[in-house]
């Protein structure tokens, strides 16, 4: 790392072996140092946790070619803690986490694993993107995403980024040409319309499987959701302040 | 659940064996119909993580004195997602979580289970409200938040919540006469400069506990941290829409 390349962390959520990761970390060696640290196994929906009431394991493999890389028994908050003050003992340049293998917009922000690695990287004043690509499917082409990532890590490595945000970047399922361009937009207004789908286990006690719809009501145009339908990439500048400041004067005329 | 007074779901992150929940079950008894689910052991520092890749498990228990009570395998906001749309099957009239052992103020509102349950009941157009006891003493007394507790909760029951907020409430820990008052205000500027204490298991093989300081640069007067340490308790408003508005027009003048 004695270079002056920009050192680049990598992470995200599906774990070191996934597709998404290995297809990141090869496009970011263009850019700059790589340095990956990435979950031992799947951590989706893993939101912004870490872990302190056991202990953490860290693993250095040969997991890429010519990349110094690192599986870790944590989320993927923890990953970038880990980088930044354990194997590091600096802040990288830039953290780049994914590419998620499934749609992280509008408020599916908070429960992905994703998006907490690049807001605990904002947190920490380290410019950071989350990306993540539009498909569930099992042969999903993460190298569809990849120009979408060069020209957004090259202008960021440019510019630098706004204080206190990071990125959340979804790109849809579609080949390069195909995406109509990016757009910046806010975070679509949407939620989850859990199941719970209840089994009987061998021994006959009952289980549950988190399943359900995701239900938006947004009908503004100005959204990740209503870019990604329309084959666009969608950037929201995404913050870790989440004071309501609008609802203070109401909350302050309560007189508590 | 046949009455006409308000329908209360209690939850938190330290447990449904912890101090703190077992007083505010007790209090909200005052103000409607309480049925309490939350997890079954210690889950603090889970963020907004949800349970997708393992199977979950409630069980009914005799936890508290004439209340409907639930232990769960998973996470707070698993305990909100299995109220409302698997014991309930109907939106409770208010949520609240807590109360924690410890401060979630500042940017911990990201790492807390606590408040993430608040979070995800605001999600579901819940009027919801974490409530923290800034003390990590063993000997902590939760009673000393009640009145706040108690003042909030009227407030809130009386007047509804601001549409798309919850309310992150840290009660200081002192007697309830010496609480200086309670202020709106906004979320703290600070980080975790985190530390990692490596140590060796009996089979030579490393593993760290997370461990650090606290790092805040915000010297501004209307933060929770200011009038906490100032013996106030403090509310901020809280919202799930992360998007940064202020700096979209910075990342459209990249011309992506």
């Amino acid at each position: 790392m004695q270079s002056n390349r920009p050192l680049i962390l990598v992470t995200n959520d599906d774990g070191i072996t996934a597709k998404g990761i290995f297809s990141l970390q090869k496009t970011m060696k263009e850019f700059g140092e790589v340095i990956v640290i990435a979950p031992d196994s799947a951590q989706s929906g893993m939101g912004h946790a870490i872990t302190i009431n056991e202990p953490l394991r860290l693993k250095k493999g040969d997991f890429f070619d010519d990349v110094e890389s690192y599986s870790c028994t944590g989320t993927p908050v923890d990953c970038v803690k880990l980088g930044i003050y354990e194997i590091l003992h600096r802040k990288p340049d830039l953290i780049v986490s994914g590419i998620n293998h499934g749609i992280n917009a509008s408020t599916n922000v908070l429960y992905s694993g994703t998006m907490s690695a690049a807001v605990e990287g904002a947190m920490e004043g380290i410019p950071s993107i989350g990306f993540s690509l539009s498909s569930f499917d099992s042969d999903a082409n993460f190298e569809n995403a990849m120009e979408v990532v060069r020209r957004i890590v090259k202008k960021v490595l440019e510019n630098g980024m706004p204080k206190n945000i990071c990125l959340n970047v979804n790109v849809p399922d579609v080949t390069f040409g195909n995406i109509r361009g990016i757009r910046t937009c806010k975070q679509a207004h949407a939620f989850w319309e859990d199941r719970f789908d209840k089994r009987t286990d061998p021994f006959d006690k009952d289980y549950y499987w988190m399943t359900g719809d995701f239900v938006t009501q947004d009908t503004t145009q100005d959204t990740d959701l209503y870019w990604l339908e329309r084959e666009y990439a969608s950037i929201v500048p995404t913050q870790f302040d989440m004071t309501a400041y609008e609802a203070m004067k109401v909350i302050e005329n309560w007189k508590l």
